[in-house]
């Protein structure tokens, strides 16, 4: 039951500091890679589909590693550009306790935020493909990379791909002359399943609403594509303990979760893209319930472990969502 | 008030992933060495008995590591014997939150499991010895290692030492031709105390019972030098929660200790034998109740220790047992 | 808005045992510095004020590197000297769950016990400076060290600072023939703010009361120039999970702060000089109970970080105390 | 100027100690994976060539973390198998200065040692490939991976293919009861260019010679389908500083490369699978004399780097020919 | 004796691959903190000299925690400003035996890149100094780092300082549309002592010479300010062994130092700039041959340590000069 | 063919930075144990004989974590005491190339230093005892320690068994009163066999020659007991490269050994009494040459290995005598 699913965006580098090291006290960092699509693409290849990532690396010895490093997840990297530029790079401090965890982001102007994507041959590459996955972050990097986007969009939709896209408002990108709703709403248009909170709908798709039912509804209306809109709701007690739930809007009714406690959180990077990924699958090969069931256990998992990747099988979410041998010791 | 315990059994190398890193992930492994019977002498060596385990090890460097190691806890093996073979090994990836931990053993055909006991001489090793304790995974292994459990249980049983019996089943050993209900019960016959579950009775000594003091009271009837039938409770919240309670039945009632909860557990591995350990010590120099208090204390102090191994001082137990200095800065 | 404050004391190498590993398991040890009161400079230094530390150094490159460690902080080091002697040290072994945290002191014969104050020119150190800062601990380790403790009180009292002392009693020191009822109630007559807890009353000042505010009555009346008496009420549910509240009698009135859960203790060592730090800084410039708000949340934050240095900005410590972004994922 | 190559063998977990640690004293292996076929597959892979190869891991996590680890290098994954069985280790201690290095094999009863090869598909595999490797080093481990090594054989050389093999003649493998002199013959006759040193011809093709052309003339005599003969000559000064020159006997005459000194030799496993790799690549695509110094260069950057596995670019061997930035730092 | 020294120029976080690891192998980076200007004022502070650094780093916890470094050296950072930007970063492989060592520089758009020195207050800062020092580095970032190299020379000039520059050509540099001729002859034209080779002359200030006197007198006659010439000689046997000798040319003759053959590099990086502060030591306390030699082995001294930093005593440099203790053990 | 020996000496806890970091760099320590003497015994318990160590430790989790150490290495510690009291420490910083390595001690005061061994039962240790060996450290130390090496001497010699010593003068100990030519003739006249070079001669026994084999005369006129002298030639070109023979005076000629190249050292730290305890095996059980021959390429292979403890095995040995093996790949 193998698909092929398309991601697009840039992947960092990301430097950490060890445990619970705050940046003022490193003298390491660990190493992994990341980006938000890219993310999405680890998880369906561990869980066994055939995922291509499409992203642009720097042709050094950098760029190199990186590549190694996603071609280890499994994740296709046939379409993947090495260009002049430099690394994106990302710096985490995991918090613990009352006190936060700080991400420091170096992405400008890096071979990805430069790249010109108009080689990009997207027939090809969405040749035989289900799914194509974005997010809000590639139109904010750059004028091209904003461009590269639409184009993916337009041809995936044009050859009936489903289409997921996580909105992901960050004010902090967006510098280069215009803004999220200058650009969104097109790129909204070409798809199915979306990803969005209240301040996304107001940002990007300038959407004001008292209640994210309403808020779905109101979407729907003015993209009449769309299938699905979904959340997750995390109550942050402290950065140890979260808690969390995922929310899906099938456009009947807004299904919820069961509710997780995460009380000893290793890693909170990548647990959304761990949930996208997990509704992925799931609307691929279940019921919307159980989809949404899935992508939340598969983003609770994702919180027990280090790094951007979400290193859990298939068993292994089911497992969760079925409550069974949880916290056990497996023999 | 030193008293001599003798433990066999086999004692493997152990391979963990660094901190909650998923097997994946990890470049490393750290380095200890246990096993469920070693273990349990390790803990009465900390606590200034005289415990001497009895194994085999390749006559090699991965042999001598291991008898370093179990050298440097104070055990006395002056009874390890070195022959041809392999290093028994388990990997161990430690679990955080939902995610449970995970073993993978690697003991088959080890120098221990080909060991021929033939030519161990139980009488000189069992003198002056009080104790003797075995578990359930020793005749689970091969033949001849069935055939020396039973060897030595009967010198011990004609010399009059105690005798405990970890009863442990595990699926997945009993490779070699026989089941459990072939081999269990005739060592049972000579055991004093017994560490059972419901599954335990069930598999190794066929008895079937609703409660757990049924399952007691049935098993007398079949092995009458049985005196002492304990287990552990323990609620798995979550892989780094579990709360956990002993149970003691002394053929007249069964007690029951404090329940405790272990919210942040560094290592559950060896939290069982860190039990048995604190039930021999108890039941040497203790009250039934207070040696069960000992037990649970003991185990639930191994859960904040990396390692097999309980490192913990008789001190430390005792003030978990009266609830003194519980997390305290001990300048 | 900067002020300069001087504290005087031992700064240690603390050698801690890596993670939660036991002493007994060690191999490495993590080399940190610190002392009761360097500790409070380090913290004000790292939210913008001038802070100065005096103390003494062995003449070796122990004591160069303990040295470069404090100037790293931002502490002002022109007032340290180099003698003769060894380095004070202490061996840390973290905790978890119900096993408690252990320090091993070997502080006996530091270049700071023997160090021969006479020489220090506490004119030149005081000038220009708003508060002075002291422990208990100091005065306990040798005659000298008391002697220069009462010499650097009266020059800081005539001069107008304000002062401070962190009562601190500890049983194991005070070796050296006098006790702290021969010692302390001469030094904290020259003290505006002091920091004790019911057994410090008693050991150092002869006060016996059944409730802190009374003891801070009878206090006030033996010593007519404190100002504010202050402690902080620790409520240790295990080794990794602490409640943590402030009280500060101002003379008219006990206040208290908000209680804060700490669910998942970092290292708490350093964790009452943070709050010192805390009461300082918010003395200096924050109403009474402001002070102690900031007090308490400098303290938990402390708690968050590995070392005895309290690495957090007064944006954190203010954000806490308003409840913003605790435990978020900031960007 | 891709071209296809083929290889066939086990891969091993490697557990190293980290620095210059003995078994006898190190807490941590780290770990890589390499196997001397594998080996040369990754070297041709990082050089841009289409490599892929054969084996099967044990269905399990650590065979899962090997794939991942071999897909990381580049080398095509898709003819792995996942089956029953363990994963084969080896353990490496790194010598130095005049104390050796030293390997202990834990491979027996391996998921490669028992993989039925029955049903591979050889003609599939060998579909448009250029050249298959294979080592002596199969055929040593058991029936079936002898039977599998054929069979390999024939279907490459029916096909075309130019085949290699590098006879590694190794006493302790050879344990299921045929010798070398039973079952290498019948392999080397597929075979166009072997590796071969003296030890090599006697045992494993019963060759005796006075000197390494005598053993090349006799041995194309019996093995009329090889064109080349190699050996590395190898000076062991400690184990810290060897000197390589390789020797290529091409039919005609006996070639030898430059000599290289290396003095501070950080990892020397794989560096014959490296020579072997850079000899593939080298006969590809250079003249005989130019391959070989080729394939010298690449073993000698091998000694640079730790793991199995040559991660050195073309350009840097080409350098290392040409005798250009050696050793220089490159900006 | 102490002196007052200025260095201006951009601090790198550096980012080292652990031992002798790949960029392709590394999965952490090992963190210090280096500049070729700023390498020069650690080892002149490290000797007791008042040395201050003047730079920009950026307003985030990278910037603080470079801060921290260098204030850690006891370099006086008084003069560092804070600015919006990234930290600028250099990626470092140590090489080993023929394998050479790789920088990935990453610095393009730097906080001190786009820093405008139009604030900074060189009069104040040249208060009271002995000598100034700069690189070719600082010109080649950008037209406003290249005005700022001129004030700085102008201000330190007219208040009669000693001025030094390492000219330090690099081709990678130098994109803003100027090239070297365009702008260093007018910076030399300062400047009292040069580092320079060969290509140096040739890029930098036009000049062709056959041999390194020939260079000097040349560049005399036309930058009449010079008073001493002066570079290393460095022989690469690999990169773990190469051969170190300084001249210098005092405007009268061509003085050379001892040769010093370095075994085992530990780490070459900052070679240089601990010969040019050992130069500035030596010219300011000793004689010219002494200086010399003086500087050669601190340079030597520095292949020793880890890092940009030459973390070597006055005594240490002493001592090798008059070749004493040379490899010994100290106790 | 076993023997006992019995060695008298204090343990350090021995704190080293990483790698070739210097104390000024480190942020961590590694931690070995170590001292002259029981570095002996450490080396025979190694190769089979029955050694045992008597010595102090502090009755702490230091001093139980030494005594784990010793216990590991199968050193015989039933006649360790546990005393009030600190533990000795010493620092270690390697160095590498011209740069030297340095130790910092700090064991004044320590539980060994302070120990009244008046209740030490010499009788009953040196019951079937072969060989005791002391050295100059131990009554260095304190007036108890030189009190308690006389009396194991007294009874060692009286009960026959052979007495070796290390004379080791240290000029920075002696601190206590009295110097070395009060106390060391004394406890020279015991001893069969020293290790002693020319400023050792001149400096405990007052005897000075101008050369080796007249000292050796003059002694053994003084010191009629004495049988062998014997020292080592050490040649220090580097840090890391350092020549080494070894040197004996029988009573009638002068014997030496193979010089040996140590081209990449390790750690030299425990050199000596890897060659000391060397000595000890060869004059057991060899020829005197053989024994001169063993003991130094014992003392070699020692340079090779991390730690005070010499970690090699008879075979390894023996294997470098013959030059065997040297520098090889084992498998």
């Amino acid at each position: 039951m193998s698909r092929k699913i398309i991601t697009l965006g840039e992947v960092m580098m990301r430097l950490t500091t060890p445990g619970n090291e705050r940046f003022l006290q490193a003298d390491q960092f660990n190493i992994v890679y990341g980006g938000a699509e890219a993310n999405v693409s680890v998880s369906l290849a561990q869980w066994g589909l055939h995922a291509a990532h499409v992203t642009a690396f720097p042709k050094n010895d950098l760029g190199n590693a990186a590549a190694r490093y996603l071609r280890q997840t499994g994740v296709d990297i046939s379409h993947v550009s090495f260009n002049e530029g430099r690394m994106g790079l990302y710096f985490l401090e995991n918090g613990a306790m009352q006190r936060s965890s700080k991400i420091i982001y170096d992405r400008f102007d890096s071979a990805f935020a430069n790249f010109d994507g108009e080689a990009i041959d997207w027939d090809n590459i969405f040749e035989d493909a289900d799914w194509f996955h974005w997010t809000g972050i590639t139109p904010a990097l750059s004028e091209k990379a904003a461009a590269m986007t639409l184009k993916a969009l337009q041809v995936a939709s044009s050859k009936g791909l489903m289409i997921s896209g996580d909105i992901n408002y960050r004010r902090n990108l967006w510098q280069y002359g215009k803004g999220p709703l200058d650009v969104m709403p097109e790129l909204i248009q070409y798809t199915n399943v979306i990803v969005a909170g209240l301040v996304d709908f107001e940002n990007c798709m300038d959407i004001k609403a008292d209640d994210y039912e309403e808020a779905c509804l109101k979407t729907r209306k003015n993209f009449p594509n769309i299938k699905y809109i979904t959340t997750t709701e995390r109550n942050s007690i402290s950065a140890s303990h979260n808690q969390l739930q995922g929310w899906l809007w099938n456009g009947r009714e807004l299904l919820t979760s069961k509710t997780y406690d995460m009380t000893h959180i290793v890693d909170r990077v990548g647990g959304g893209d761990a949930y996208m990924a997990g509704l992925i699958y799931g609307l691929l090969f279940y019921s919307d319930q159980k989809a949404l069931e899935f992508a939340v256990a598969a983003s609770v998992l994702k919180h027990s472990i280090s790094g951007d990747a979400n290193l859990v099988s298939l068993e292994e979410v089911e497992s969760l969502v079925k409550g069974e041998h949880v916290g056990k010791l497996l023999r």
